[in-house]
């Protein structure tokens, strides 16, 4: 059962979408010329991301309306909070940031902007709202991945940020990001049907996922400024 | 700009609307023969209603999305609680019922069961599931007051229940509920088009309309028993 | 940490507190005189009425201000999601009831006010007042399994309900039952300190617990009504 | 009744409040030297502010658990949305701005920041966190109004900004943000008691204020930009 709503959505605002997966943070993380501080400043603010997209995912919870749709984000919320957010912090105690001091610092608002927008839309709107704004973070990261492994710029070898290249190039987090595709095609399919561009809430939903795209390039963008303090 | 929506919603659960308009509280409302403490118990859990009506409505503004529906939906949220609950409070008092006796009542489950369903749409979906858990009530109350000044058994001089029936089939409150009605219509256009029985959303929309259909039926059934305390 | 604010929750309305804990379906149902029908139009609701209680735990992951608490709610919602309810499933086949007839059940009324009203209290208050509306069922339960395992009426040997005593009375449920008391009491020591009487919010609070009681007094009626179709 | 928690929480903060209070943008505007098209960047990101301020006062009504509450935040969000809002798009007429124009702008991530960060504390928390989170708003342009039109720099005589200092120093806006320190004031006091820093919520409170300041810099800081087109 499938709305083929996601490419309809990243067709609608391609060129921000281009901004977002080909971003420079991601070409300097990708041939490992990032400055080490943007990148520590990055992890420090994607542990305090973590929190609040658990949140959002716990929200789908409480608004999903079928029983598949509760199991599938619980599970995603569950290996969030009792699992990655361990592995996050593992892999960031290897760049010498500890939880204490990632915990103490203020959340950037490039950082507050994305994650309670897409809180907000949750709020305000349906389980699909709220899917749509998660989107250009959960599948997003698959394919900046993808591109990643591929792409003749990459150095693997030697790459600082090999790691982070690796984890997220991964069968494992693809298939993650696959899952929550197919999540939100079919939640598409039973709000609107089976052709997403010709219902009413058409316009709202396009505007949703531009809006989150283009917050993800303020987090990039954020990455690559240095860390404030 | 309009779905049409109300009258599938009405005839997916005739049985249950019919139970609903036509319920032995408002027969006997009607024709004067509903015991006075029956009509006092009613008017007290009536004003623990309208609070969390009330928040309802204001929930309407929080999750609108064009600045027309956030209008409508203040525009009642102000009115009930600046203007209508003191109409109430006043005619409670020709009751009996001070604001501080009923402000002390407990909610009746039936009351609860109701309030905090609609509460609990508007929560879980969108705006559009809101308003299809408000109309029972807001829509149902009109054509309730319009049958019962039609209606040859309604006796009206005398009645104690005079000023009830024609508050809800005066022509104020009958234009209250007919926006109402235009509000749902212009959402469902904007959030599934014009056809709303195709949509995917459909048969959510169903159970939500009568489960509150239901709900409205238990509070009758309540109006009918005694006091519990 | 602790605000010990249980006890006086539970002082603050003990005749309600010891009407359901001591109500006539527990009794019955201990002692093995339970009408089946009862407890199969019981099971049926509680197949139900575990949906929106996974939906209340997500709204408490949701609200967490805090990671340990966000842990504790996820761990809660996906056992539920991801284990009880198949378990709870398994059970009801034993009683002849399958997941699909279960699912085409109305809630009922009884069932609509317990849970949404909880939701209510998360979604108007925060994750204190929410937790205090879950209690009388979390460790509710576990004082009624307990209560019924030492009780010289309760029967065991060829008991129908014996698997349901012992479920309830189990350290499994005890424990989690504990734990889910320990995280009331934290949040309470974080959100008002260690002294829950005393504080502005005290009223509210036992009034949430008092209503929450009362309703699950009403969810046990349901449970003695016959089904209703 | 008062726990005078508000001059508590600009002295927990009062670096930040300062730079809020007196920030360039304000300054600039004060006598006169701001270039008109950072202040036409500024009125089209403030008209698409109102509409989710408006839906946080809205919120506030929802989550409010006294009658009073509920009458103060309800006359608030009517008369922005019925009153101010026309005024505004008056006001930005005078500009050369029209509504549809704003209307078709993007939010600033710097707008769409601390909108829905105050939205998002007023789902998490209870409406004592929802209000502290707009009081740098609805208080501090009360403070900022008010050093303006006696301090020696400011000009009035020929000043383009001489409209927008009289409205925020007016006697009508001053009592309007008095009666909402009033009502933090009065919730403070029914939520935590008379002493909000003993409170096990005040570190909670406190951060949620600056914050809430941080993210107004980051609002005239983005006045200060040029529109981004």
């Amino acid at each position: 059962m499938s709305a083929d709503i996601y490419p309809h959505l990243k067709a609608s605002c391609a060129d921000a979408w281009e901004a977002y997966i080909h971003h420079a943070f991601c070409r300097q993380l990708a041939n490992g010329s990032l400055p080490e501080d943007c990148f520590r400043h990055y992890l420090t603010q994607d542990y305090l991301f973590l929190i609040h997209f658990s949140r959002a995912w716990a929200l789908a919870v409480a608004k999903a309306e079928h029983l598949d749709e509760m199991r599938h984000a619980v599970t995603v919320t569950d290996a969030l909070l009792n699992h990655e957010m361990a592995l996050h912090v593992k892999y960031c105690a290897e760049w010498g940031l500890t939880e204490d001091q990632m915990a103490e610092v203020a959340e950037d608002p490039a950082n507050i902007a994305y994650t309670r927008y897409v809180l907000d839309r949750g709020h305000s709107g349906d389980l699909l709202d709220l899917l749509v704004a998660l989107a250009p973070c959960v599948i997003g990261y698959a394919e900046i991945g993808a591109w990643m492994v591929k792409h003749p710029d990459t150095r693997i070898e030697g790459n600082p940020y090999r790691a982070w290249i690796e984890m997220y190039s991964d069968a494992e987090y693809q298939e993650v990001a696959a899952g929550a595709r197919g999540l939100i095609e079919k939640v598409a399919e039973r709000r609107i049907g089976a052709e997403p561009i010709a219902s009413g809430r058409w316009n709202t939903l396009r505007q949703t996922f531009e809006t989150a795209t283009r917050l993800e390039i303020g987090f990039w963008d954020m990455g690559l400024a240095p860390a404030r303090g």
